[in-house]
This record gives structure tokens, sequence and C-alpha cells, in this order.
């Protein structure tokens, strides 16, 4: 019916067909910077200075209209003094004149702008322009262009090559990502500043690092996710390609959601939607600049772990004792090992030691500096850990005393070729961050880190990686349109859905009161046509007999007037969980489903789980796991379960309908309230799209 | 009645009193490292080598069985060869030859042992006798003691000097605290590993810190609490010399506290209560050695924030979204500033700056260095922050273009003034860790950070140091004491709190039953003599009149027995919020109390919140505020607001009458059903202490 969620493959731009279409913004074959420098407080200076890099590989052509020299190369006063049409330009004068050099450069034949010019009056039409000439623009207010593997650098300061691409829509952010990752040993594949997108797209620039073999993990910025549908394709495709992205984005408190409405006039999209766009492109979001830094250290090195169970291996109680602390607050899950592994460890270790994770060694390094070895290499062999972290004075030794150097050097190696034999990430806390043992390891590749909070944290955000992208596809699925709203609509429009609601009669007078003798008592009288109905008074529950609801009935329609009113059979099954379960369709990322805690004291706790819409049966499971109210589903203090999959049937189901729905916006169920003998809807409701 | 939780003056040790008693483990006269040796694998050699460090001050005996030199000093083949007595005694030699050793040392006069020796066989027994000479141990097990204002060193590694001073029960962790701070440029005043604290406790060592004039902040680690009445005492005390404590423990994860189990044969501690002892003590929990040197490096700065408000400042807009992210996901307040504010900022800044918290310039930086000045010191002088943060490229001038560097250098010393003159936290995140600027920043102490993350997490765990600590006493309460157990044992015992039952009746047989007819229906039938009632049946709600007590009376008795049953009138009172409210000994800390969330399902959400009991109102308020379930109280959804102060009333009256029972472990009200008319307790229990 729709496929709105990933770009089927007539849906592609022109752009993203054309592997080539954005080559200018990483290979041109000249460059031209108009508004070159040499005064270091000018961006023209920066980026002539690092254009100038690439002079073996590109003409590079300094524009600046005094003309003579600029940092010592001819510069042209310009472009039409250029011996040849340059295929990038990039532009550093002041806003009034950007029109002006834009037109010129495109009367030679230019190809693509990098705008780094802020507040350039009349942006859009400069912008369609470039379009109309067939050229492409990234920016205006871009903070530069960095492509390692190219020598390409148009940007301000220095950058190290490495496998880190870097898109931001903050170019600071993005400068301080590729300055942390460069004190960190690490580098750049690729920089983009994206500024304000007026022509090309961060979905565009990712799509093109797709096939770049320099890049392994992608560091990107957003703080608008317009074309959101979009982003979550390029980042699976992204996946696909052996590239972890990382996100950073802003809307997690209200003070950032208040600065990006005042930055960027746009509203954030709700994290928790963002969250699940990431996940379902198997992609990450992260928190900090730093914290890229360290999981793009451990990608560099390994594939994410296939799971959460981390195997922690110290020698000291309270080293290995906060480790498995840190771990457990990173929702990495330090499980007890069985018995067997258990065993085979004690079998390795002096009494005292402890074996069942964390493990600790009990000075049984310091009698032996093999036990280390022995047990890190039991712990990657073993299918009870998918990550192992040792942690504390391993890489000490050779430090405090160098008779131990060349051993503890030999067991770094023998540690590495271990880990990468099973492929299984293999993490270092170490209480030094040089000398011969911690310097063997970084040139092995092998993820060392000074702090033990954030080598935990690369684990954990990795982890988030293990999953392979999903794609929620939206087919065409039967049942009724949406007709009307209220909750008998959309009791109409669930119908297909396998969702059951109480027996019921919809009454609109007195006279329609007889019906109901075919129905239970208890009733519940609801005005079904209200939104908030028990905010309203338009819902009574316990109705004892006909009597008594003749009563309430006269009451409640002489406070609200006419209307549908509907009697239902009251729901009064013991041992049943109430859970709200709805779909909504973000103006950004497309439809989502989101399952969780009923109840109106529920909403407190926010005990949510939320994913792109439709999903499988697999990714319902995932959702109610990840509820914190999951154990009452299972039988909570001696109740019985509730009918667990008849739940999943109707997430899947319900998320499927409302997905493939165009015209509706929203719909919540809550409470669905679900039993050992499955789940009734007790509300509904339905908003339809806005026309 | 008693005084549980903080000595009285005539409670302390001889050796509190004495603050002399332990001067022999800071500032010995003389020291004897017996086992000393050239091997540096050995603790012999790397105690010799420190311990000459001090020759300058104090005599420095080294002792070998070889004799011979040691380290190019002479050596002493026995304690007994040496020209005078030692006053303290290192011991690092063979486990079997520690008993010697002491004893020897004992009959010369040693006046303290420091027992790095693990393993040691007869322990006690040796403790034992050094503390019939009038001598102290510190140890065994320890990794050493270091004074840095006494040239005092006698521990593996080395050390810097500064303000921190570190008491660890895991001596390695210790070690990684010192390592960490001698990386950030900062150092120890006193490191002492407590090892197995056969003789000297914990507390001992802390309070000898009390009058320590190098120590500015304490880092503790440990994984044991007892005697942790002791213990807020002493915290308070450092703390009310100006001393901070950050306490760093396990026990927070299932992993953790199996660890501690198997590696000190002890249970750790609910990290809920340690929380509750710190927070009591004016101290905070951390959760890394990490954290322990970052937050020390603000304290070495400022006082901790007045509260949660911190303003932020950048000149990037994802920088400062990021920095608002993460502090508020720290539990700060990035509090949008009044319009009086952000209209005098907004009038420093261009168009396009965000000024309502967090401040992004917007270029204005760029155009003029000093608006980074006018904006700090607006927010530093403003009453809405409690905190000022700094983040994004100052700091970034100088070494990007070296014409900025003195301008840049005289604005850090202009907000360093601005801040000192206030008083008032003011933290630098910059994306350069080098440069004239940021040097500048560490010579005038302002605490500058290269993560965003560190800087927040320092500003949000010494925001938890601004409260002064509260002295719990427990003073006689009136009431009677516990007899029984039972529903109807703790209504008696909790009567004299002001808590209210609903009207009921005791009811034994059937002919018990006419006196419920003063009653009013519906009723509740309880089995009152149970523990969990719910679970076991024992529990009957909604009986309709007397004909239906009568049979639920009759059913109940033939299924449970004999007993007290109890008859009352259901609270049938709508919008009331169900809350527990508990008061139980822990067996370390002494009494805590205990309110949250009512109901077993909330159960699933730990709402709590745990103080040292007995409480006052203030505390009692602060709890309640604490909790997610807060706003229910305040009036959800349109439902009226409960007598929060009389729950409050309960709080406090609840917290000193079960604090001041030393016959009762636990008191538990649950549910505890507050409405707009006042609270009612609907079920409760009082468990005995153990005889």
């Amino acid at each position: 019916m729709l496929d709105t969620t990933l770009p089927a493959p007539a849906a592609v731009t022109p752009d993203q067909r054309d592997r080539h279409a954005l080559s200018m913004f990483r290979d041109p074959a000249s460059v031209a910077v108009v508004g070159a420098s040499d005064d270091p407080a000018k961006w023209g200076y920066w980026l002539a200075r690092g254009a100038l890099l690439g002079r073996d590989r590109r003409e590079v052509f300094l524009v600046n209209r005094g003309g003579g020299t600029v940092l010592g190369a001819p510069a042209y006063r310009t472009l039409s003094e250029l011996p040849t049409a340059p295929e990038l330009v990039a532009l550093c004068v002041p806003p009034a004149s950007v029109g002006g050099v834009v037109d010129e450069a495109l009367a030679l034949g230019g190809r693509g702008f990098l705008g780094i010019t802020a507040g350039v009056p009349d942006e859009d039409a400069i912008a369609g322009r470039i379009r109309a000439a067939g050229a492409r623009l990234v920016g205006m207010n871009s903070l530069g262009i960095v492509d390692a593997g190219t020598d390409l650098q148009l940007a301000w300061g220095g950058f190290a090559s490495g496998d880190i691409a870097i898109v931001s829509q903050s170019g600071q952010l993005g400068s301080e990502i590729a300055g942390l990752a460069a004190r960190a040993g690490m580098g750049i594949s690729r920089f983009v500043s994206i500024g304000n997108q007026t022509d090309v797209s961060a979905v565009e620039l990712l799509d093109d690092l797709v096939g770049d073999e320099h890049t392994r993990v992608v560091a990107l910025y957003l703080e608008s996710f317009a074309g959101g549908a979009d982003l979550i394709g390029t980042l699976a495709r992204l996946r696909e390609a052996g590239k972890h992205t990382l996100l950073l984005t802003v809307g997690a408190s209200d003070a950032s959601t208040r600065l990006a409405h005042s930055h960027t006039g746009s509203m954030t999209s709700a994290v928790d939607i963002v969250d699940a766009a990431v996940r379902a492109a198997g992609a990450v979001r992260v928190h900090t600049p730093g914290e890229v830094v360290e999981v793009a250290r451990l990608l560099a090195w390994s594939e994410p772990p296939a799971g959460p169970r981390i195997g922690i291996i110290g020698d000291s109680g309270g080293q290995t004792g906060i480790a498995a602390d840190v771990a457990a607050a990173a929702n990495l899950d330090v499980a007890e090992f069985s018995s067997p592994l258990s065993t085979r460890l004690a079998a390795l270790l002096p009494a005292g030691a402890a074996c069942s994770n964390p493990v600790d060694l009990a000075g049984a390094g310091e009698q032996d500096l093999t036990s280390y070895l022995s047990v890190v290499q039991d712990l990657l062999d073993s299918e009870e850990t998918d990550s192992v972290l040792l942690t504390g004075y391993f890489g000490s030794y050779s430090v405090d005393n160098p008779a131990h150097a060349a051993q503890e050097v030999d067991l770094v190696a023998r540690m590495a070729a271990a880990a990468r034999r099973v492929r299984k990430p293999f993490v270092v806390h170490s209480m030094v961050v040089h000398g011969p043992a911690v310097d063997a390891m970084r040139e092995h590749g092998l993820p060392v880190y000074p702090h033990i909070e954030t080598a935990i944290r690369a684990v954990s955000a990795a982890t988030s990686l293990a999953t392979t992208p999903r794609s929620p596809h939206v087919t065409a699925t039967s049942g009724p349109a949406l007709e009307g709203t209220g909750y008998v609509a959309a009791q109409e429009f669930l119908s297909g859905t396998g969702l059951r609601f109480p027996a019921g009669r919809v009454v609109r007078c007195e006279h329609d009161l007889a019906a109901v003798a075919e129905l239970t008592a208890p009733y519940v009288l609801k005005a079904s046509w209200l939104e908030h109905k028990s905010e309203a008074g338009g819902v009574r529950v316990g109705i004892a007999d006909a009597e008594a609801l003749r009563t309430e009935f006269t009451a409640m329609r002489a406070r609200l007037g006419d209307g549908d009113y509907v009697v239902e059979e009251m729901d009064r099954r013991p041992d049943v969980v109430e859970v709200i379960l709805g779909v909504r369709r973000d103006p950004d990322f497309g439809p989502v489903v989101l399952v969780g805690a009923g109840g109106t004291e529920a909403e407190l706790h926010r005990d949510v789980a939320i994913e792109m819409a439709p999903v499988d049966r697999h990714t319902a499971h995932a959702m109610l796991r990840r509820l914190t109210s999951h154990p009452l589903l299972l039988g909570w203090r001696g109740r019985p379960a509730v009918d667990i999959e008849a739940l999943v049937d109707l997430v899947v189901a319900v998320s499927e309908h409302a997905a493939a729905a165009p015209d509706v916006a929203e719909v919540e169920i809550n409470p669905l309230r679900v039993g050992p003998d499955g789940a009734l809807a007790v509300d509904a409701l339905v908003v339809p799209a806005q026309a």
C-alpha cells in the first residue's frame, strides 16, 4: 500500500543512484578558495592552508580580490582569471559577495560549491541557481569538508587520518570529535560539516559514504530529522556495508529542545523516536563526542559484541567490583558463570580467587603472569561471554619492574591473538597509560582505556550495534478505513486486527436501553465520542443493573448532551495487567508503535517501549521484555502469567494496520486489559491525520 | 533513650579522644622496614625505597636477614641490632615470620606496625599482643601508608603530593586513584590502605584526618560497613572541618555483591542505605576512581554548588545542546532564565544567540572575545545559577592564532577573579588540553576538563555535597513498647505516632461478630497475625453486610484456623494515593526510614526514598519530593492534592518512634492510604528484633 519508512529502489533520488554525483566534494580535480587570506583569524586562511596540502593531487587556486600572494602562493583577483574552471569552489567571501561569486563560477562551469559564509542573503535563490546549472552546494554555514584519502582539506584546524567519518550539523561539534580522535591516536576518513543543507542533505552525504573503503565508523550529529525515513534506509545501507553509525543528537532535555528551537527554528524529534529509528537501522545513539571516540576505538578492533554478557577479569576485588557495578549500570550483564566454567577457572587460580564473574585473580598474577592469559583465553573461548574486559594492574608490571617487560608484552600478543581468533571484543582498562605492555596493546589494535567507565561505556554502546537492521516495510492490510472519530469508529477501524472489545451496545436515548438486556451486568457507560472520557466525567463503571444504568444514562446525557453512548459489559477478570498499545505517525520518521504499562499512574514511570512500525513478532517480544513491568506479564507475586502470545499478536497486527493507514495520525488502546485468557480493549482512540 | 547513629562524646573511643594516638602512622620519629629488598618485584623493595625518601626527617632502618646493604643503605639482620627502637615497623616478611618480628619489635618498644604481608597465620592473636602492649597495627594485607606532608612513603609505587587523602579497603583501587590524580596534575595528602583492619579501623584512620591541614578531599573505598554508625559521625566531623568525603563502594549489582561476599566473606550493605548514610553525613557516593579525581579537581577550587541550577555557556549550538542533555541526565537543572536575565544577555549578544539557558553566543565570541567574559560574569553574578559551565572553543583561540593569546589569557584571569568573588563553582570544558589559555586556567586553579561529561559529572557529584550534615539523634518517644507480633500488636505499638487505622474489631469466633454491628459496611476481614496476608488468602475486602461477613469469616477460619481475625470498615475514599512507610534497623548503620509508592506493582519501579532515621519534617518533605510518584500526591490529572503535611507528620513520628525502640527490627505500613483528608493505615507489620 505504502512504503513510508524505507525507500524502495524506485524512490531513490537521482543523486543516490549516481555514486559519483557528489564526487567533487570528496576528490575534485581542482579547487578554488575564494576569499583566501593570510590572516589566521579568518576562514580564508584555514581553507587556503588546507587546500594547499592537496597540491600534489589537484590544482589549487587561491582567489583574493587584492591579488598578490596568499600563504606564499599566487592569488588570483577573480575566478575568471583562473587558467581552468575549478571543479569545487570554496566560498569564504562576505555574505553579500557570495551570489556574485557563485554566478561567476557557474558561468565558468563549476560543479560543486562549499559555502562557508554564514548569513548569506537570498541563500535559497543562490542554491536554486546552482541546482539549475546541474551543480551542487554543501552549506552555506558549513565549517568545511575533509577527505583524508584524497588529501582534501577545506576546513578550520588540523586533522589526523583514520577510519572515522564525521557528518555533522554542528561544525564545531564535528571538529571536537576529530580533535578527541586525534588525541586518542585515531583519526578521520572524512569530515563534512553540512551547514544549512540548503542543497545537499545529510542523507545524501551519508549515502556517499556507503562505498568509502577508509570508513569504519560514521559519527553523525543531527539536530533535525526532516526526511528521517530516508535516513533510516541510508544508515541501514551503511551498516550492511560494514560501517557503524554513532548518532549524537539533542532533545533529551527541555533545555536542549528549547535551544535547538531557538537555534534552527525547528522542533527536535523526541529522542525515544530517534532511538527507535537508529535501532531499526542497526545504528546507536551515543551521548557525547568522547563516547564516539571510545566506541570507535573498540569497533576499529572488532565487530560489536553479539550480546550483553560481559566477562570481567581483574587482580583487585575493589577494581573488579567497581567494574561489575559500572557494567550493570550500563545495561551489560555480568552473568554468573556456570559451575563447569567456574570450576575450570578455580583450577587455574589460588584459593580465595573469585571465579564466578567477575573473576578476581587474588594474587595469581603476581605469582605467575601467565595466569592473566589463561583466564582471558578461557573467557574468550567460553560461550558464556559476549565480550571480555581485563581491568586493573595488568600493563603496569613492565612499568614498575623492567624485568617483567618481555613477558608482559608477549602476553599482550597472545591475548590479542586469542581475541582475534574468536572474533570477540576484548577490552582492557589499565592503570597506566604508557609503558611497554600498554603500548604493545595499541600496536596490536587492542582497545585499551585509562578509565574503567570509558572501557565499559564503549562495550555497552557497541552492544547496541549487535542487532541487524530491520526493515519495517509497510504493506497493505485488510480491514475498513477510518470512518469518523471516537470509540465506535476506533472499534470499527481496528476490527481486522483481532482486537477484542467487551460486548456492548450503542445507546442514544432511553429507548435504546432495552437492547442492553442481552448484556450481563455490571455495566460500563461511556460517552464514546469524547477523547478524554474519564476527565470529562464521560465514564461510569460498575453499574449494577438495568435500573441503575437508566439513572446513570439519564444523568450523563443531561450533563454531556446527545451522542453515541456505549454500554458495555464490565471486564471483571482477576489477574489482569493493564497495558497501553499505540501507533503514531512521527512527522520525520513515519509510523512508530508504542507498548507500555497502562493506567494513568503508570504514565509517571514512562515504562514504554517504542519501535518503528510495523513490527514483527520477534521485535514485539523484545519490546515487552524491555519493560520494567515485564514481570507483571510473567505472573507477579504468585499471580498467573498473562497470554503474552496474544498480546504480541495484537502489537504486530495493530502496528501493521495503523502504519498502513495514511489517514490515521494516531491510535491509542488504553487500557488493554491482558489476562491469562487473552486481551480485551476497554478504551480505544483513533486520531485522523490532518487533511 | 538511645543514641545509635552518632556517638555522643562519652562514646568516643580512647583513640579518638587522643588526636596523637595514631601519630606513628603519619609522622613517626623512626621507621624500620623489615624484609627490605633490592628486588623490584618485592614489596620490601618499594617500602625501603619509599622509606629512604624520608631520611631527612626521621631515622630509617632497613632490616634484611642477609645483612649487607639494600638500595645502597646498610641493612640490619634483625630489629634487635638497631641502635634505637623504631617507632613504626613495616612488616614485609613472609607470613610465618610476622609473629616473631612483631614480638621482637614489641620487646624493643615499637609503637606502630604496618602489616603488608597477607595470609599471616594467627593474625588475630598477633594483633592482640600488639594491642596488649599499647601499640597499634594497620593491616595486615595493607598496600601501605603515605603522608605527603611528612615525607612518609611506605607503599608500592610513586605518589604526587596534593590535597586528596585516600583511605581504601582495596589497596590497588586506592593506588589507581593516586595514579589518576597524578596524571591530572593533582596529588595526595595521605594514602592509607587499611588492609584487614585487624586492629586500626577505617573510622579511626578517617578520624585522624579531621585535623589534617593538607587534606581537602577524602577518597574513601569501603566494601564492608561494620560500625557504620560511627562512620557517619566521623564523616560529619570531616565535613565540619571543611573536608569533603567521596565514597566508593560496591554492591550496586548482583555481580559485585557476589564478588564481595567471596572476597571478604561479608555481605555488602544495600547501596541505597549507604547512600542515606553518606547523605546524612554530608558526603557523597561516587562510582569510579576517575570520578573521584574529577570532583576533587572542582572542590580544590571552590565549595560545592549551593543547588542544582547550572548555567551553560557555549559558542556552538551543538555543544551547548549536548551539555544541556548531559547535565539534565546528571540531575542538574538547566533552568530557563528569567525574562530580565535573558533580556540582559540578549543585549550583549547578536541576533540569533540563545539567551535563556543554555546560552549560545552564536558567533559573538569570534567577533569580540570579551563576550565570553561578559556572559560568564553575568551568569556568575546571577541568583538564577548555582554553578556556571563554559563549554566549547574557548581556550583554542590562542592555540589556533597566537595573536589571540594575550587577550584569551587575560580573560581567563578575569573569569577566575569573577568566580572567586562570588564563591560559585565555575567549570570549563575546552576543546584543547594545552595552550596558553588552558594552561592559565590551571594556574588560576580553575577546573578545566577535556570532556563535557566529566565536567558535568564533577558538578553533579559536588552538588550532592551542598547539604550540611544531619544528626539523626534517636531520643525517647512516648507510647507503648512492642507486645507480640501481627497487625494488632503493630496498631498498639504505633498508637502514639498519630497513625490512624480504620475502625475495627478483633473477632475470634462467630459470637464476636455481634460487636461488628457498630461498624459501617462494607467490611474488610483480615487474619491479623499473618505477615503476608494477601498471598496467604488472609484478606477479604468489600464484604457487603453482616451476613456475607459471617460466611467469609467461617470460610477463612476453616482454612486458616483459630486466631485474631480483624474486621474493619473498608476505606472507600476516592482520590487516595497508596504509600508505603517503613523503618528498619540496618545491622551496620542503624535505623533507616523508607517512604515510597505503595501497592505490590509499584515495587517493580522501586520508587522509594530512604534516609537515616529519625528524620525531621524538612528531610521528610525532601524524601517525598524525590519520588517519581510525587505528582500523585500533588494531585494528578485533575484529582485533588492529598494532605502532604499529615503524611510528613507520620513519616517523622513513625521514624522517631521505631528508631527509638531497640526491640523493633522493622516496621512496615503498607498500604498507607493518603487522601485530601489525611492518611489511614490499612495494614501494618512490626518485626521484633532477634533476641
